[in-house]
C-alpha cells in the first residue's frame, strides 16, 4: 500500500500553523494556554476548526454537548463511522499540545485524504471534543463529552460540578448558548467502527528513550485516593514520645500501600507518588501531610475480588494507633464510576496494524500503557479504540513549558493516516501485514 | 528595685524608628531585607548604629572581624563586662527583625540607662555582630563573629567560604576594608561577665500560645544530615517488583530515624521534617527524594556513647537492600565542629532572675528550648549566656513577611533592662528575688 501512497504527504507547515493558531486562543497570553470549556477562547478555537473543516468540504456540526464533528462521507453513508480526534480544551496555564495535537492530527489526515482524493468505503469523522480536562469543573468531571457520546453522563453532574467562577456546568453551558441535550449527544454504539486518538504522552518515557511513537495496548483502570494525615506542629526539640508526627504516619502508609499492592501480585500497581508536607522544614515536626495514591488495574477480576478501601482503612487504623496522628482516607470517585475503574483495552488488530505502520515508516515505537483519563479510555469500553502517543519533552504537561517537536507530531499523524487509510478504504477488514 | 525604677521607661517610638530605619538599608527594597555581610547596606547600617551609640556617649569601636561595640563604662573599668546584643546582618530577602531586634534592644537598654543616669559597677557593652547568617557564605559559616570573639574561628574558612558572587570571605572582608585580625577579635573569656541576647523566636510556639516572652534554658546541640535517595522514574503503571521507588526508601528511613532516636531515650530528639520529592506527582514513581534530618541533643553524654552516623548507615544499608534505591548520607558539619554539637547551657541564675522579671512586669513567659544557630549558642560555651525570645508572627522568619509586634519587642527589652540593671549595678552578685 505505501508504495502506491507515497503521494500522501502530511504537511508539516499546516500542522504547525494549526497548533500555533490554536495556542493563540488563550485567556493567559504569555503564560501558557488557558482555553477553558465554554469560555470565549473555546468559541474562537471552535470557529477556527470549523472553518478549516469547511475548507476541505466536510459536513460540520456540533452535538448536544458542544462536541464538534467534521464528516467526510464514504462510499456507503450507512456504514459505521471511523472517528478520529481528541479534545481542544485545556487546563489553566497549560500547554499548546495536550488535546489539540490529536484534533489537528485528525484534521490533517482528512486534508491529505481530500487533496489526494482518496476513496474510502467507511465515512470518517473528525471529532473535536470539549471539557476533557477535569480541572475546569473539578475532579471527576473530565472526559465529559466522550461520556456524553457513549451515554454515560449522569445529569446530576451538571448541577453539582462548578468551575472557578462558581458557575455550575449547566449554567456555564447555557451562557455558552448550549442546552445540554443528552439524546442528541448520544451516538449509537454500533454506528462507530473505530475511534482513534493521537495524544501527547504527558509523561517522560518516550522522550527519555528517544522513541518516536507509543502505541497503547490498554489504559489500566484507575483508583485514586487522597489521604490526609493531621499531626501536631512542634519544634524539632519536642520529646519523641508525645509527638504526633504526620510524616512518620505518612511514611508508614507509603510502605503499607507498597506492601498491600505487591502482595496482590501482577494485575495491579499502587503508587504514593506525591506527598505535600506542611511546613516541610527541617526545624519542625511535620504537622500535616496529604498523600496521593494512584492505583492502576490491569486485571479486571482483581477489582471484584478485593476491597481496596477496606484494606487501606485497616492499615490506617494500625498507623493511627501507633502514631496518634489523625488520618482521613478519601476515595476520589467520578460521578457514575466505581473506584477503581476497570482497565480500558485497545483494539488489538488495529494496534498490530499501527505497529506495522511504524515499521514501514521507519519510526521507532514501543507498547506503552501509561496515561490516565483520555477520551480513548471512555470510548474503549464501547467501540474499538486506539491511542497513539507522541513524545512530551521531559514529560512536562499541563504547564506552559509543555512541548512536542512538530516533527514528532508529524510522525504520529503519519501512523494515524496509515491506519485510517487501511481501515476506511475497503469494506472488508484490513489485511494483516507481514514483513 | 522596680518600685524605684518605674522612671526607667523603654521608648517604643525609638525602638520602632531603629528597626524601620535599619530595615530601609536593604539591597532589595520592596522584597524584604537583604543586608548581606560586607555589602554596602552593611556599612550604612553600621554607620547608623555608631551614630546612635555616640549620641548617648558610648565608646565605639570595631574589632578585627567588623563586630561593632559601644561601651558604657562602669564604676570599675577593670571589672568584667556585661555584653548585650545580637547581629545586624540578614539573609537574602529576609525580615526586619531577625538579629536587628536584639541589637536595637541593647541600644535601647543603654539609652534608658543614659537618660536615667543609672550608675553601675560593671561596664556594659552593646555588641552588634556581623556574619551571623550562614546563608551568605554557605552552610557552616554562620555565627562568624561570635566564633571569632571566643577564638574559635579557623582561618581556613576565610579562603574556603564563598558568597553568591563567588568572593571568598577573605576577599569580601578585604573589599569591605577589613584585614581579618584574629588576635584583635578575640576577647579574654574572663573579661566577660555575661552575654545576653534578645532574638525573635523564628518559630511559631510563642505566637501560637500567645505568650510574651520565651526564656531559653539551653539550646540543644545540633546534628544535621542530608540523605539522598536515588530511585528510578517510572509511570504509576510500572510493575511493583522491579521498581526503585525513592519515596518508599525514604519512608523506611523516616521510620528508621524515629525508631533509632526513640530507643535512645530522653536526651535526644530526631526529626525528618523535610522531604523534597521529585517529581512529586501522583502519576509517577518518585525518582528522587532528599531528606533533612535534624538531631537535637540535650544530654552531652549521649554524643560520646553513640555514633549516629554509623547507626544511620546501618539502617540505610538495610533499606538499600530492600528497595534497590541508592542512598547517600551526608553529615552537615561546620568547620571546626563535631556533628552533632553539644548542647549550649544558658546561665541558670540569670535565667531565674528573668523569670522574676517577667512576673514583676506582668508578662507571660515560658521556658523554650528551640532555636538553632544563634550567637548565644557560641557564647554559652565560654561565658554565662542568656537568650530571650520574643514572638514571631506565625513562626515566619528569613522571609519578607517576618514580623514581631513592636509592643512584643518592648516587653522583651524590659526584661533585658531588668536583667542588665540587676547584674550590672552592684559588685556583688544579684539578689535572688522571692515574691
Amino acid at each position: 500500500m505505501l508504495e502506491r501512497d507515497d503521494r500522501m504527504k502530511v504537511n508539516l507547515n499546516r500542522v504547525t500553523k494549526d497548533i500555533e493558531t490554536l495556542a493563540s486562543f488563550t485567556a493567559t497570553p504569555g503564560n501558557g494556554v488557558t482555553r477553558s470549556s465554554y469560555a470565549k477562547e473555546d468559541k474562537i478555537a471552535k470557529d477556527y476548526l470549523k472553518s478549516e473543516m469547511e475548507k476541505i468540504g466536510l459536513e460540520v456540526w456540533e452535538d448536544g454537548f458542544s462536541t464538534l464533528f467534521g464528516r467526510k462521507e464514504g462510499k456507503d453513508p450507512d456504514a459505521p463511522v471511523i472517528m478520529i480526534g481528541s479534545h481542544y480544551d485545556s487546563v489553566k496555564n497549560g500547554g499548546a499540545f495536550d488535546g489539540v495535537a490529536g484534533v489537528v492530527a485528525a484534521l490533517e489526515v482528512l486534508r491529505v485524504f481530500h487533496e489526494n482524493q482518496v476513496e474510502h468505503y467507511y465515512p470518517i469523522e473528525i471529532i473535536a471534543m470539549n471539557a476533557e480536562e477535569g480541572q475546569t469543573f473539578g475532579p471527576g468531571t473530565g472526559v465529559s463529552n466522550s461520556r456524553a457520546l457513549v451515554g454515560r453522563f449522569k445529569e446530576e453532574e451538571l448541577d453539582i460540578a462548578k468551575n472557578e467562577e462558581g458557575l455550575t456546568k449547566r449554567k456555564a453551558m447555557k451562557d455558552y448558548g448550549l442546552i445540554p441535550n443528552f439524546e442528541d449527544a448520544k451516538r449509537k454504539i454500533d454506528s462507530i467502527k473505530a475511534f482513534i486518538e493521537l495524544h501527547i504522552e504527558q509523561g517522560p518515557l518516550l522522550d527519555k528513550s528517544n522513541i518516536d511513537i507509543g502505541l497503547v495496548e490498554y489504559l489500566p483502570g484507575i483508583g485514586r485516593y487522597k489521604v490526609k494525615f493531621k499531626g501536631k506542629l512542634e519544634d524539632s526539640t519536642a520529646p519523641m514520645q508525645s509527638r504526633k508526627d504526620a510524616l512518620v504516619a505518612a511514611s508508614h502508609f507509603v510502605i503499607g500501600v507498597n506492601k498491600i499492592i505487591k502482595d496482590l501480585g501482577h494485575g495491579i500497581t499502587g503508587t504514593v507518588g506525591e506527598l505535600n508536607i506542611v511546613p516541610n522544614s527541617h526545624q519542625f515536626v511535620p504537622e500535616y501531610v496529604e498523600a496521593s495514591v494512584e492505583i492502576r488495574i490491569f486485571d479486571e477480576d482483581i477489582i471484584n475480588k478485593i476491597n481496596l478501601y477496606e484494606k487501606f482503612m485497616k492499615e490506617i487504623k494500625m498507623i493511627q494507633a501507633e502514631t496518634n496522628v489523625d488520618i482521613e482516607l478519601k476515595e476520589m470517585t467520578r460521578i457514575g464510576y466505581p473506584n477503581p475503574t476497570p482497565p480500558s483495552i485497545m483494539a488489538k488488530d488495529n494496534l498490530q496494524m499501527m505497529e506495522t505502520a511504524c515499521k514501514k515508516l521507519g519510526y521507532s515505537f514501543t507498547i506503552i500503557n501509561n496515561g490516565t483519563g483520555h477520551d480513548a479510555m471512555i470510548m474503549a469500553e464501547y467501540v474499538p479504540t486506539n491511542l497513539i502517543y507522541v513524545p512530551s519533552k521531559e514529560g512536562i504537561s499541563h504547564h506552559p513549558d509543555e512541548w512536542t517537536d512538530y516533527e514528532d507530531i508529524k510522525k504520529g499523524i503519519e501512523v494515524m493516516l496509515f491506519a485510517v487509510y487501511e481501515i476506511s478504504r475497503l469494506q472488508t477488514k484490513w489485511e494483516t501485514y507481514q514483513d
